[in-house]
Parts: structure tokens; C-alpha cells; sequence
């Protein structure tokens, strides 16, 4: 129908103008203890060689491994040990042929030594060491810079901040670390059949879950949800409210109200606010979700459905999040799986499409869920994973290896 | 070496021990919208059928699909429109050949009605509606039932609730749930080389890289972690610290002072202080660990080197973990991926090694990352994945598909 392709923008469209917002997050700096699930403002580097120094990783006996190389439990080696050398030796000194040096988890390694045998295999007694096995050459030998060269990028800008960064920004003596601070959003749930969740719901009334959904999913990717707010079918309510909480936030969501029925208002309201706005979107499912900037902030319209409003929110506004966070990859790990049935695509439309990933016998394989509907509200659990398929790709074979990001934690064996 | 093959005990051995400690978690109940990175401590099942009828999940008009299945632009089906459904109708009535309804989004379907046509694509002018294009039966419709049914499980006792199970929770109109209470635990990093992360570093002084990692690691799967503290080389401090610290938390975690060495006092305190101990574990990297009850709280003993302390955690205090929520899966997604180099296992040790997935042609493939000790602190941030190799299995050939845990989110092209 040319009179419906009209009228529907391609997703990037609606993620250029909401990249032609005001919106730019702002930097603030943190403790390293709190920064798990923030995001980096800037790349960190490692500012020194790590270790900085030749260390022992264990406990017992540097030595020079030509001396050692063929010791065994029937011909034990013997060495004189010539030093103790704790931890915070400031020098380690050195040791010749025929010589050993007693050390710790951590020592420096006295010059001269490429091997520490572990304190297991040997056996001291009056200054001598009897090595009872054979260890190859740099066993139990940590060398400078071989960890981190100094310079080496640790965390990149844009990087969710998880607990492995800690452990290796902690030993680099990284302390505070500069983080975006996060942005502050409003949700915006209109519909007069829109429910609070816990309240008791008459024929026709939906709960708000596409309003939990919402903040749920953004709160998870480091956005502060100030408020989740049901407002009726009121064109006064709904543009008081856009107007009073853009003064407050930096971005506002709405959901509902964006479909072209009678009582759908906030396009409208959303129409006479714009300085720019897109409606329509050649996305399935979410073809009714639209952005605008109002006063140059971004306002996101998502459909009242949960699962099109989750489509909307990954192809329309994630991609403006990230591109402003200066992160390249979505949030999911993404991951290639053979696809188990061909999926035809919806013309012209980009398609999220949600599925199963499973554990075939070759390796991942996934299977599109079968939905009816975008209000098909299940397949956000039953599903573990989605892929997304461009507007000009008609659809998948059976066989093909495609990209899948993966939301779940269950992955099941493959069945059939 | 028979002595210390001897020392040494299985991990699932040290599993056991936790297992027999008095921890329990227990419940408490919070609202939905608080519940995100929490764990549910229950089975939730749906209430009832979603949706409770059919109903329309777009705009448009319901109508009988073989009035309708031909339609097309050049030759429009008209049909008469007897009823306007408001999505809080309690009773939609019906409709007979001939006849549509208009429905919104959410509106009860009248009976006799199996489709439902976009409004783009029909013209309704004095009672009589136009569609101009043809769906498949039961377009537009989510019929009673389909989305979930009655009893159906929607969260499983142990699952990390995420962003997805709120929308759909919300829309049973759950709006509490029982979660676990979030143990507390404290970690005691023991060591007269180990700094604070910010302070000045002397040679052969570390931070306390190991503890912020243990402690971040706990957060991120619902532990409270109250406090991380490092401890000098002092058996009477340490012993108040462990002591003290059990009598206000759930766990006690330790990190260092658990090799054979001199100066490792860790062992030792707990050993005059336990019911039970295991010390020295069959685990690569980890075989300092070991663990213990005192008064039958679990204690930890973690290594000094982040990796290894990593890989305790994993192998040991996480399966018991687990076990305790009744949590089946680990946290991270487990994914078949192919293995692009042979690797060959420290024989009779449960192996943890770190890995890096990247996208193939054909699936995704693993590469074990070449470490030469416990230290190597960078493969934390270097690898997205890690792999178990149990004891009794002595490697894997390059070419076989292995199951790899996803700890990162990029996944790069594999290279070469």
C-alpha cells in the first residue's frame, strides 16, 4: 500500500534526528568500589608496566633453570641458598650458577634466576635446597610487562564497568574513575485502560507492564528512571505532563497513545510541541513508535504493547544511547547461531525478532519464536536472545549462520 | 609428586563441606519495580490466561476472515459497521457476515470475528468500512490463552530477575515478590604487601586488587558485601578479624595467606578455628584454596592473586552458592563454541580456563588464552569467556565444540 509506506520512516531516520538533540551525558567520577554497572566516560590506561618488575608467582625457590632443568624426585638437584627475598624487596640482587634464592608469592626475581620451582618439590636443610623435580624455563616467573604493557588500553570508553575491570583497575592503583553520570528520564504511560500495577483491573484495563518494562530495561543500561507515571486519555494531562518533566529530565518516554486510533493523543500533543518529529516507523514490531525533539530534547514514543515497545526502544533509541556513550557494541553479547527454520521477513521493515538459542551438537543454534502479535508478551521470558533484520534483507535461510544478542541466561539443549 | 597429590582435594569436596554449613538464605518480600538484580526465591506462576480473551492487539476493524480474504486494492470488500469497541468493553457482542466492528488495541474481539484489518489499509465512510487488503485468519487477534496460560511458570526460584520478567510479571499483575535477602558477607584481604587502592606503593607492596574483584564478583550475583579489609601478617588479628566478622555476616572470605609459605597465617588461624577444613584444592588456578566452617558458617579462603581467587569462586564457593538458591544454571549464558587450538589439561586438576569467543564463519569458536601464571591479571578484561575442565578429563582436541560461559560482552571476528 504506497499510502502506508508513505507514511513510515525508516529506523535510522528516527535515530538522526534524536542524534541532532541537545542530549550529551556528563562526566563525574566515581570510586573504583563504585563503579560497577556504570558506564566509562574515557578510556583508562594502563600507567605502568605490570608487574613492574620480574615476580615469583609462588612460593619457593628461584633459580637458574640450566641447573634444575633435569632434577627428579630419584636425582634431586642441590643448591646453596644465597638469599631470602621478601615481597617488598626493594632490590633482589642475584644469584650465580649452582645458587638459589628462597621467595614468596610476589618477590622479585634476583637476576640471573628463570624459573621458580615450587616449595612442594623441594626440600632445605642447612642452607641447602634439594630440587626434586624439573620445571620448564619462566615456570612460576611473572615478567615485566607481560600482563599490561604501560599504555595498554584497560576499559574503553563507552564499557558497562564489570567486576573483572575492578580487579585489574584496582591493581593499577586506579582509585575514582570517570563515569557518565547517568541520565535522568520520565516514562510517560497513556491510556485511560492503563492500570498501577497491584490495583484491581476491570474488563478491558491492561497493568502497566509496559511501563516496568520500560524503566526495567533502561535502569539496567545506567539511565536514572525518575518517575513511571499512567496518565489518562487527556490532551491537557498529557501535554502538562510532556512540558513539566522535559524542565526536569533528559529524556521523555512515552508509551501508548501513538497508534492512529481516535483516542490517540500524545502524537498530537507531541505534534504541537515538536521543533521536530518523526511518527511511523518501518519497524516490526513497533511500527507506531516515533521520536521528536521538544526544545531539543529527546522525547521517545513507544507503543502501549511491551514487546513493541522493547523493538522501539533496541532499533530506535539504544542505537542514539550508545552512539552518545561512544560505545560500539550492544549491550548482549552477540553471537553467531545457525538458524534452525528460514524466516521470511517483513518487507521493507526492519524486524526484531525474538528467539530461542539452543545447544545443537556443531555448535549455537537459534529458532525465531512464533508471535501473532506485537502484544505477545511471553516471548520476553520464553525467548533468551533476538536478532534483528534489516529493512532490505527479505528474511533468513534454514542453515544460515546469523548474529543473535543474547538477553537470557538459560540456553537449552536443542530439541528434534 | 605423591605428597602433594596427597595434600590436595577435589573441588566438589569443598563443595560438600559448604554444603553442610547452617547457611540458608532468607526471604523478604519487595516490590516489583525494586526487584531487577535481585533473585527470586520462588516459582512465580501466572494467575490466569493472558490475554483473559481475545482481543485486538492493533487498530482497525474485526471482521470474519472469508468476508475478507480477498480483498484487495483494485477490488475493496465493504461491510457494514455495527459496533465501535472500546478496549474497556465488558461484553463485545458479535457480528454477523457481512459486518465488522471497529476494535482498538486491546479491545475485546466480538464473536464471530477471527481477523482484525489495519486501519491503514481499510476507508470507512457513513456505517460502511473498505479494506483494501486481505489477511491471513487470525491477523491481528491474540487470542485467550495464547500469551500464557494459567499456572504456566513465568520466573523459576533462583532466576536473576531482569528487565523481561518485570513486563511480564507486571502484566499478571504481580506487584510484589519474594526474593532471597541478600547474605552478607565480608572479605579480609591478609597480607603486610597488600595497599589500599589509592594509596602510595612501595616496591614489593601490592593493591588490593584480589579483594575489590572478590567483593564486586559477590555484588553482581546478590551478596551484600559489608566490608573489604586488609589485614597485616598478624595470626591474633587475623583470628579477631575472622572471628568478630562471623558473628555479623553469612560469609567470611579471605584472600591470601593460604600458600605454604612462611609467613601464611590464614591457614593456620582458621585451622585452630574450624569444626572442618579443607586446604589445598585440585584446581588450576587455585590450589590454595580451601574452605572451612567455623560455628558452621562457611569460610573462604581465597588465593592472594586475583585469578586464582576467580577461579575459587567459580569452582567452589559458586556451586554452593547456587545450590542454596536452588539455581540451576550458572550466571553467565553457557554457549557451544569450537575450539581453535588443542588444549591440554593440568591432569587430575579441575581446570578454569579463560578464553576468548569470537565469531566465525560457520558458529562461534573459543581460543584458551596462553597464561604462564595465576597472576596474569589481564586476562580478566582480555578474555569474554571462561571454560571448566573437570578433573578426570585430560583436555580437548582443536576442532571440538566445548560449552564456554560468556563473561564479556564483545565478541570480536576471530582473526586468521
Amino acid at each position: 500500500m504506497s499510502r502506508v509506506l508513505r507514511m513510515l520512516h525508516p529506523v535510522e531516520e528516527a535515530v538522526r534526528l534524536l542524534l541532532k538533540s541537545s542530549f550529551n551525558p556528563s562526566v563525574e567520577e566515581v570510586p573504583l568500589e563504585e563503579s560497577v554497572g556504570r558506564i566509562a566516560a574515557e578510556a583508562v590506561r594502563s600507567p605502568q608496566d605490570v608487574p613492574p618488575w620480574d615476580r615469583s608467582v609462588l612460593d619457593g625457590y628461584a633459580a637458574r633453570w640450566v641447573d634444575v632443568a633435569a632434577a627428579s624426585e630419584d636425582s634431586p638437584v642441590r643448591l646453596r641458598v644465597v638469599a631470602r627475598i621478601p615481597v617488598d624487596a626493594s632490590d633482589p640482587g642475584s644469584i650465580q650458577p649452582g645458587e638459589a634464592a628462597e621467595v614468596a608469592t610476589g618477590s622479585p626475581i634476583p637476576r640471573g634466576a628463570d624459573v621458580v620451582i615450587p616449595v612442594e618439590y623441594t626440600r632445605e636443610e642447612g642452607g641447602v635446597v634439594e630440587i626434586h623435580r624439573g620445571f620448564a624455563a619462566g615456570y612460576g616467573v611473572s615478567v615485566k610487562g607481560e600482563d599490561l604493557k604501560k599504555g595498554e588500553v584497560v576499559i574503553e570508553r563507552g564499557d558497562l564497568i564489570r567486576e573483572y575491570h575492578i580487579g585489574v583497575l584496582a591493581s593499577l592503583g586506579v582509585a575514582r574513575i570517570r563515569v557518565y553520570k547517568k541520565p535522568r528520564a520520565v516514562v510517560l504511560n497513556i491510556g485511560d485502560e492503563v492500570v498501577e500495577v497491584g490495583k484491581p483491573l476491570r474488563p478491558g484495563q491492561v497493568y502497566n507492564s509496559t511501563g516496568l518494562l520500560v524503566a526495567s530495561w533502561l535502569r539496567s543500561r545506567g539511565v536514572k528512571v525518575e518517575k513511571v507515571k499512567v496518565l489518562p486519555d487527556d490532551y491537557q494531562v498529557i501535554k502538562r505532563e510532556i512540558l513539566d518533566n522535559l524542565e526536569l529530565v533528559d529524556f521523555v518516554f512515552t508509551t501508548g497513545g501513538t497508534s492512529v486510533g481516535k483516542k490517540d493523543l500524545t502524537v498530537r500533543v507531541v505534534n504541537e510541541l515538536a521543533d521536530d518529529m518523526i511518527h511511523g516507523l518501518a519497524l516490526t514490531p513497533g511500527r507506531p513508535g516515533g521520536v521528536a525533539l521538544i526544545g531539543g530534547k529527546p522525547v521517545v514514543m513507544l507503543s502501549g504493547m511491551p514487546v513493541a515497545a522493547f523493538s522501539e526502544l533496541v532499533a530506535v533509541f539504544d542505537e542514539f544511547y550508545r552512539a552518545r556513550l561512544g560505545r560500539r557494541d550492544p549491550w548482549e553479547p552477540v553471537v553467531p547461531a545457525k538458524l534452525r527454520r528460514k524466516y521470511a521477513s517483513h518487507p521493507g521493515f526492519m524486524n526484531v525478532v525474538r528467539s530461542l538459542a539452543c545447544k545443537g551438537p556443531n555448535g549455537l543454534e537459534v529458532e525465531p519464536l512464533r508471535v501473532t502479535g506485537s502484544g505477545v508478551l511471553s516471548t520476553l521470558i520464553k525467548a533468551n536472545s533476538f536478532f534483528v533484520v534489516p529493512a532490505d534483507v527479505t528474511g533468513y535461510e534454514e542453515g544460515e549462520t546469523i548474529e543473535v544478542r543474547l538477553t537470557g541466561q538459560r540456553i537449552p539443549g536443542c530439541r528434534g
